[in-house]
C-alpha cells in the first residue's frame, strides 16, 4: 500500500480496485461519515475521486463523488497584469481559513512554477493546476505548441505535487465547426489555445492523440484528471448546444480510458446555464460519463449581472448540486471584470459554501442539517456567540451586528436593530410559549 | 370607469370582472407585453394583482402574477434603535434606482406617520405596509390591541394611500399549540404579536373575526391584501410544517372570500425552506389558494449563514419564482443581524433581480433572454461601455473592473486583468473563427 513515486501506477483507483484500503480512504470515510470499505468500493467504481498526488506533503485528502458532501473549489492564480507571490499566498490563506476544499492555481503570469510550488508546499488542500497555461509561457505563440513539450510540462507540474490537473483532452478538430454559429464562442482559456492550435494547423488535438502518455503521468504520480469543457458556454445562447455535448461525448470516451488505465477522473461541466436546462445538463453528463464526478463552474443562470456573478452563479451551483455535480468551481464578483482580491475570494467561497451546503440539504445527506438545527436553536436563544461560532462567517457576521449596535448606541443582547426590543418576533414568541397549552 | 374615492367598491378586481380596462390595465399591459384583454382577464380570475390606492399620487402600476414578469420588493422602513425619515427617503431613492417593482414601509421606530407618508407622496413604485406596527404604538403592550384599534389604523393607511397591506387575518387560535414543538416559535412580527394576544385573552383573532370589515376598507381604496404569514417557518427545522400548513389552509378561504368582495389579494410565504421543499411549498400554494398571486419571503435554503443571507435567500427565491411564486420579498445581508443601511438594500435588490429574472428565462418568459443575448454580444464585441449599460448594476462593474486595471496600470480595451492579453479566451477566439471553415 506505499505510494512512494516507483515509476508504476500508484493510484488509489487501482488500489481500491485490488481492495485495499489506504490511509486516505479511511480519511475521507471519517469525513464524511462512510464506512472505509464504501469508499473504496466507490473509488473502485469511478464514482470517488481523492485527489492525492503521491508529492504532495501535506495534503489532507478529501473525497469527491456522489457519496460525499458537495465539495468546493476556489480558483487562485496571478495574470500577466496582476499580483504575485505573497499575494498568492495570502489568498491560499483566504482558501484555507474560509472553508474552501480544494484550490486551483491558475496563474498565467510571471513565476508560474514558484507560485505553484509555493502553493502545493503551504496547502493542506487539494491543488489543482492547468498545465497549458506554463506550457504556453515557455513558446512564442500558440502555433508553437506542441504534444512533447506539454507532456513535459504536465510531467513537471505533476512531481511537483499537484493533485488534479485540468487536461482540455476532448475539445476535437471536428467540434470547430460547431463554434462558428456560437454568441460567445470559446469562453475557456485552455479550450481556446487548443482549439487555435488545432485551426493553425489543421490537425488533431495532441491531448487528445496522446492521452495514453497523459494517462501514463497521471498513473504514476496519481494526479487525478479533471477533463475540462474547453467548449463550455459562455452565454446562456450556447447552453447545452451541440458544441457543448459533440466535447462531452468525446469526455465520455477519455473517462473510459482513464478508468481502464486505472486512472482517477472527473469531468468539468458549464459555464452559464438557465435554471431550467441545469438538471438536465447534470443527467446527461453522468449518462454519457458513467458517473464520473461532475465539477461545475456555477453554473451563471443569467449574463447580466457582472459585479455580481458569485450570487448568478451560487444559484446555478446549489440546483446543479442538488441534482447530482459533486465539486462546484467558486466564481468571485469580480468576473468578467477582473482578477478577483482577498474580498472577492472570501465572496466567492462564502456564496459556494452555500451552495454546497444547500445542495446537501436537499439531497438528503445524513446529518447535513443538524448543522442549520444548532444554529436555529442558537438564534431562539439568541445565543449571539454561538450563532457566530456556528456562522459560515461568523467574522463578518459580528462585525455586521455590532455595527449596527453601535450606531444605536444599544448592546442589547436579546434582539437586534432590525426590528429592536419591542418588535422581536423570538422574543414575543416566547411569551407566547408561556401562556399557550400544549398541542392534545 | 373613475376611480376617485367614493365610499363604494372601486378596486381594479371589480372593474375587470365587469370587463372594463383601466388605464392602469393598459400600462401593466405594455410593461409586460400582453394584451390589455390578457391583463382584464387575469385580473378578473384573481390570478394577477395591480395594487394602486385610488389616493396614490405618481403611482406607476405594476403587475404582480402568472402572465407577469416575477417581481421584487424591498423593505424599507425604520426601527426603534435606528434611522429616520431622510434615511428612509435615501433607501427609498436606492430603491428606484436599483430598480425594485415595490417598496414596503416597515418602520416600526418613531415618527411611522411622517416616513409613510412621505414614501407614497414620493413613491412611483407601490408601497406596502404591515399596519400592525402603528398600532402597536397606540396601546401600551399587545393585551391592549382591540379590533376597532386595527381597522382604524387600516383605513388610516388606507387613506394615505398605501397600495398594499400585510395583514395577519389567518393565524388562528386553534393554530397556537402548534407553535408549542418549533424549533425558532414565530418568527414574523407581525404574528407574533397577533399569536400573544390570542394567547393572552384566549380569543380569536380580531382580524379573522372582522375580516369583513378589512375587506370593506380595502374595496373602498383599492388597496390590495397580502395575506400575512404570521406561522411562516424561521429555520429549516420548521419549514413545511403543520404550524405553517394550517394557517395557508385558513388563507386559502380567505382568498375566497377577497374574491366574494372583489378585492384584490395576494397570498405571502417562507421563509426558511431547503431547496427540495420549495417546489412543493409553491404548489400546495397554488392549489390551496386557486393561483392567487405568491409572495415568498426567500426562502433561505440554508440557517448557517448570516451575513449573507441576500445569497442563501437569492438561490430559494429563484427557484420559488421558476416554480410559480410572483413576488419575491428581498432579504438583505443584514437579515438575522441588524437593519440594512443603503449598502444592504443595494445588494439585496440586485440579489432579488438575479433571481427574479433566473426565473423568467426558466420560465421561458417571452423576450426574457434578449436581454441576456445583448449582453453576452456586447460582452464578445468587448464593448465595455455597452456591458455597463445593460448591467443590472453597471456602476459597481465599471468600478469593479476600473480598480483592477488601475491596479495593474493598464486600460486595455480588448482584455481585463482576469486573464490579461495573452490568456483572453474571446481575443483568443476571434483569431480562430478566421481561421475555421463554416460547418456544412
Amino acid at each position: 500500500m506505499s505510494r512512494r513515486y516507483t515509476g508504476q501506477n500508484v493510484t488509489l483507483l487501482r488500489l481500491a480496485r485490488q481492495g485495499e484500503i489506504t490511509e486516505a480512504m479511511r480519511i475521507v470515510a471519517d469525513a464524511e461519515g462512510l464506512s472505509a470499505e464504501t469508499v473504496r468500493d466507490e473509488l473502485a467504481a469511478g464514482r470517488l475521486v481523492i485527489p492525492a498526488n503521491v508529492f504532495h506533503q501535506h495534503l489532507k485528502p478529501i473525497g469527491i463523488g456522489d457519496a460525499c458532501r458537495v465539495k468546493i473549489n476556489a480558483n487562485i492564480g496571478n495574470s500577466a497584469m496582476e499580483s504575485d507571490t505573497p499575494c498568492e499566498m495570502a489568498k491560499l490563506e483566504a482558501c484555507i481559513r474560509f472553508g474552501a476544499d480544494a484550490v486551483m492555481d491558475l496563474s498565467t503570469g510571471a513565476n508560474i512554477d514558484g507560485i505553484r510550488r509555493a502553493i502545493v508546499d503551504q496547502s493542506p488542500l487539494p491543488v489543482g493546476v492547468v498545465p497549458l497555461y506554463q506550457a504556453m509561457e515557455k513558446v512564442e505563440n500558440t502555433a508553437a505548441l506542441n504534444a512533447d513539450l506539454l507532456l513535459s510540462v504536465i510531467e513537471e507540474q505533476a512531481k511537483d505535487g499537484v493533485d488534479f490537473m485540468t487536461v482540455h483532452c476532448g475539445l476535437l478538430l471536428e467540434h470547430l465547426p460547431l463554434i462558428k454559429t456560437r454568441t460567445t464562442g470559446v469562453v475557456s482559456r485552455g479550450g481556446s489555445l487548443i482549439a487555435e492550435w488545432m485551426a493553425i494547423h489543421k490537425r488533431q488535438n495532441p491531448l487528445y492523440e496522446r492521452f495514453d502518455d497523459v494517462l501514463d503521468i497521471a498513473a504514476r504520480y496519481d494526479v487525478t484528471l479533471s477533463l475540462g469543457d474547453g467548449l463550455r458556454p459562455g452565454s446562456l445562447a450556447d447552453a447545452t448546444d451541440a458544441a457543448q455535448l459533440a466535447e462531452l461525448n468525446a469526455l465520455g470516451e477519455l473517462v473510459r480510458r482513464s478508468w481502464a488505465a486505472d486512472v482517477q477522473v472527473m469531468v468539468e461541466g458549464p459555464g452559464h446555464v438557465p435554471l431550467h436546462e441545469i438538471e438536465r445538463n447534470v443527467v446527461l453528463q453522468r449518462e454519457i460519463c458513467q458517473g464520473a464526478p461532475f465539477y461545475v463552474l456555477g453554473p451563471l443562470v443569467t449574463d447580466v449581472a457582472p459585479g455580481y456573478d458569485h450570487i448568478t452563479s451560487a444559484i446555478g451551483a446549489a440546483v446543479a448540486g442538488w441534482r447530482g455535480a459533486s465539486f462546484l468551481c467558486y466564481v468571485t464578483p469580480k468576473e468578467h471584470l477582473g482578477l478577483p482580491d482577498l474580498e472577492d475570494v472570501r465572496q466567492g467561497i462564502i456564496a459556494y459554501r452555500i451552495a454546497a451546503h444547500a445542495a446537501d440539504l436537499a439531497r438528503g445527506r445524513q446529518g447535513a442539517r443538524d448543522w442549520d438545527d444548532a444554529m436555529s436553536r442558537a438564534r431562539y436563544a439568541f445565543d449571539w456567540e454561538k450563532q457566530y461560532a456556528l456562522a459560515m462567517d461568523g467574522e463578518r457576521a459580528r462585525e455586521m451586528r455590532e455595527a449596527s449596535l453601535k450606531e444605536s448606541g444599544e448592546t442589547g443582547a436579546h434582539y437586534c436593530s432590525m426590528c429592536g426590543p419591542k418588535f422581536c418576533a423570538m422574543r414575543i414568541a416566547k411569551r407566547i410559549g408561556r401562556e399557550t397549552p400544549t398541542a392534545e
